[in-house]
């Protein structure tokens, strides 16, 4: 067995891909095997990501039907298409290749990881379409029915601080979305403690503009966003399913949450302001408590001290989550701040710490860049 | 009496005397008579605002020690200082000039507006200063003993849609805050029709950079502001208390509201966005016919209809607000935004908005620019 | 005949289309009687610019094919149609409503203005197609043919402050571009007093984004554009024989520039700054004075006295157009300054400049704006 | 000897100070052990750098007069303290400390460096104030005798890819400014090779705002910056003797260069346009071949094909320099871009491949980092 191994990026001319190129290429455990991206085919990576010249051999990229399955050997596979597309893609390839890595890959897991490694391609998928457990909650909110769900059934939720144990084992992971990340971090630990109610949370959230993807949209033009702010999807943006979901899982009983985010003109950081009733007479101190027990070894989630807030340039670039609370000026609220780089620790970094679980890697590997300011 | 009004304006050089200046030298009824600032006494307007080389025949900036009272016959003096210095200067003016423009300004009113005109300066305040009416409360939140006491006990606040009436008969008026003045205009009038709840208001605000003034802080540098996000002043910013008074005063009772402002890297623009609790089986339709009842002839607020959300670039550079609701997802919760440019309705637009209704012009008069966009 | 004229506006819903909203919506002599615009028929003004909401009564956005000719009785008409669109719908008119408006407006012109002003619209192009004279030019640089060379043959360069008193007869004029505006406002007294040599002139520009009007490209989108700067079309730029064009004019001989713009993440602005080599031992000062002996009354150039340079925040929303000059430290050379708003003066604002000229209002009527800092 | 080196960073609360300390918490062979700061003394890099907080181990900021020399036992020096300043210190230290590793520092060099390594530390002065040679035009362009003129005629100029050699055997560095690294990178290979006219360079540069630094200056708030553009020390500025004076050197005669830079309202990224008049035909294609000759072995140094042309996108948070090249319009001039990111190859990037030169490290060590793109 090689002492590196082999991954494939599906849609590496996205924002999320170019972000895990950047990533992959620093990771001291990978080599680049694989890019694919449909429009892009048959060029460098050097002309689609022209900063990244400097990234070393990289392979062309090239059209996901002209990937030769399973030659290309690849132990790792991040899918960073679209939503929708992703479940298309694993499916029709495990149609199309019959017993093949991927049949092989839904299978039960195998015994020994160092023996079967190759030819077993782990997914890591960075879209939205293995998120929802529920196939009729994805359907409600993507309005299209599941074209994989028995896939769905198999994969694990990539949120690593929550579900290390589960990703280790895991064989498809799908990787939450940026919002349900910071809400997450922030919440589950306090839901678990028993210390907020869960009838009564509102997130109040704001994003950088990669969030939105690397499509042709008016909305996200340079003249409509800079110098400007908005909230977009009131009442009916698709990322607060995956948050209610993983809250219930928390609460053990159902949660619905008030969910609002607002489009910043920044082109990276994410920062959740949660407006939070406490019980039990708790106080911010004690959400801070929570979130040390919860966290204490996790690498890439900091906890701030009494006074300081978190701030979206403590992360930029980087796989960090920095969390905060404060108490409110209403009795018995609290208001809790967590901040992320919404492509980093909201996606490739996030999919690259997976990949380090799955591995058994340092779950650090390629991530130790610090965050860059100004 | 002439056809034109005396105004002058007192620290001419920060973003809220540009602005004035802006505005006023459009103003068809105005003439610009005085400008103050204090490190660029002598100085030509153009040399400190570039932008306004074409605003005509403007005084030079002169000293405040140096003004000539009362021979430069001001009809409104537009006091943009600093907070804690405002109450000094009108005090201070005050006692020199004895039997003065300024004492007699703080009398009873006189009868005959249109007889008593010249020689009885109105003052509108664009500072702090006399926006509290609880001088203790003043003391609490500034940290010094308020200077002007009685001057405090007769001032208005300066909210037009809100307060009219006073205001038209007021001799000194005190401009509310931006981040009050979004807050009020959304939630007054439906505090007043008892569809919310007051004791659990949640206002998640964010604020273009302007609003932080033209002084000197490590943190409002460039570099540090852009590509940057993060809340500030958690839990202890000082236009709480002047949100809490006026909604207190709407209610009839105490009210105390949870309020935490972000800064974004934009120079103008400010968003609200408040998260209530219904009464009585309220939605969010009801929260627009109370707004819609309030506001039916006021020409600066605006009332989106169901879908849609304001947005700060609807607002850039004019005096408009924009309101919006929309129902939360969770039961009996709902979400109201309000956008406002900060420097202009949040400051001088506004303070030109009170001194049209004092002297009886037309209310939008000078106020007619459409906003900038993009 | 009525006191306000009838203005009509092709493409409506692009940058260009938008401004000239905001500035005619404000001009005292005008009525806005026809919005066209393809993918936005049927939608009101408010929804495909909200911040135009305030702008008072409006047609809706109507489809080009749906306009009834010649009932909407246009006095002037604004094509603000893409690029090689223009001359095929002026085309397409003429010969579709025959003995028309349009017919006339090209026939030679008529006696008395006041006579005959309704029936035979003028039009101000925004686009490129009828800026340059030679239509092998055109041809070279676009790629194709001209559909309307005997209409380009009638069209007047809308330069106000250079062809002033061609536009005041003309019924076809060709705006220019914002690069040929703010370079031609520079260059062109000082080649017409010879004190420039022609054959080594440099123009660095740089332009904010809207420049590139409001159609989907990827890098237009914020996330390319946010933190970055970078050349763009050198050697290659569609604005460069115009440049020449006219400066071949003003000289009486072929001149070539150098002319490398770049794109700046600022919605609105343009800067050029122009090396030169002098003539005859002139120095920067001779360059001002020939500025103010050329524009003394021109109501929307400056000059700036000699250590200031201009900058684009002298400008934004207004349609001035400032101009510098400072001596080189290579001898014999000047660095010499423009900078516009590139929707205003550098296109919206020049054309309401324009049509005020042929229309014998004041020529600033509409654009008495003052520029928005911050 | 140990296998880490010891280094202090003289003034570490600035934008390079703080940079530094981002790419040496990453170098392998470097440990941190003194970080000084007037302002923050006491202070720990968290509370100062925030986004820093994943650096590990870090020294808090002291004053510069509380370090214990020698007792602190630095291998390498780095000074990024304000110009003016960096010459007194190392002076003052001189004198203070009598025999000491900066009296021995400026000794002649000692014979193996393996063994003199500790106590006689390398100083790598990021001011300005080593880098001109000649002591009468730094006083003329800085307005004050310099203090240590005897350690200014043993510095070398820091440009690695140009005197690599004198930098591994040096004690005191200047490291060059950031507009002259960019304007150096592209035009010594080009005037060493004969390829351009030295009596006629223009230079039209545009800077992020970080090269101002983190001094509180009106002229850098936010607001004054955000959505503008202009021209600044036009004339005047100080990088021009500094480029004057290595392409001085290049050419064998004195050469003075036309240099306007511009502030552009991006935090990082520094965009050079160049343009020159070539000499014997040559072309742009040239130009590159020239600087592959210079370059082939640079890791810091790229050159673009035909068409394409640097952007600052390329470059951010990395230590490279692109270079391009393309043929201009006027017959016998071209257009030469340079991009490189003005914090990191334009100020501590640079600082730290230097120190690697004189070390003997690789060259890139702790230069890995991929560019953050968007």
């Amino acid at each position: 067995m090689s002492d590196t191994v082999r991954v494939g990026i599906l849609g590496a001319s996205g924002y999320t891909g170019g972000d895990l190129i950047r990533l992959l290429a620093g990771h001291p455990k990978v080599e680049i095997a694989l890019l694919t991206a449909e429009r892009h085919a048959g060029a460098s990576v050097d002309s689609v990501w022209p900063h990244l010249r400097g990234a070393g051999e990289l392979p062309a990229l090239i059209a996901l039907e002209d990937v030769e399955w399973p030659a290309v050997e690849l132990d790792v596979i991040f899918c960073a298409l679209p939503h929708a597309t992703s479940q298309d893609v694993i499916k029709g390839l495990l149609h199309a290749t019959g017993h093949s890595l991927l049949e092989e890959m839904i299978a039960e897991s195998p015994g020994d990881l160092a023996e079967s490694f190759r030819g077993e391609a782990r997914i890591i998928d960075l879209s939205a379409d293995f998120r929802l457990r529920d196939v009729e909650t994805y359907e409600r909110w993507y309005g299209q029915a599941h074209q994989a769900p028995d896939l769905q059934a198999k994969a694990v939720y990539g949120l690593p601080e929550l579900y290390g144990a589960d990703i280790r084992d895991a064989r498809l992971v799908a990787c939450p979305g940026c919002y349900p990340t910071a809400a997450l971090l922030a919440l589950v630990p306090l839901i678990r403690a028993g210390l907020v109610e869960t009838d009564d949370i509102i997130i109040d959230a704001k994003s950088g503009v990669t969030g939105a993807g690397r499509g042709l949209k008016q909305q996200m033009l340079f003249s409509e966003v800079s110098e400007a702010l908005h909230p977009y999807g009131v009442g009916h943006h698709r990322h607060m399913p995956e948050i209610d979901q993983e809250l219930s899982v928390a609460a053990g009983k159902p949660v619905t949450v008030s969910f609002t985010p607002h489009l910043v003109p920044i082109n990276r950081g994410e920062l959740e302001t949660i407006y939070v009733r406490l019980r039990r007479d708790a106080r911010a101190a004690d959400l801070r408590m929570a979130w040390e027990n919860a966290y204490g070894d996790a690498p890439f989630v900091s906890v701030l001290d009494d006074d300081a807030v978190p701030a979206t340039r403590m992360v930029r670039g980087s796989n960090q989550c920095i969390l905060g609370a404060v108490d409110d000026r209403i009795d018995g609220r609290a208001i809790v701040i967590a901040a992320i780089d919404n492509l980093v620790k909201g996606s490739s970094g996030q999919a690259v710490q997976v990949m380090n679980l799955m591995l058994g890697f340092e779950e650090t590997d390629g991530l130790t860049q610090l965050p860059l300011f100004p």
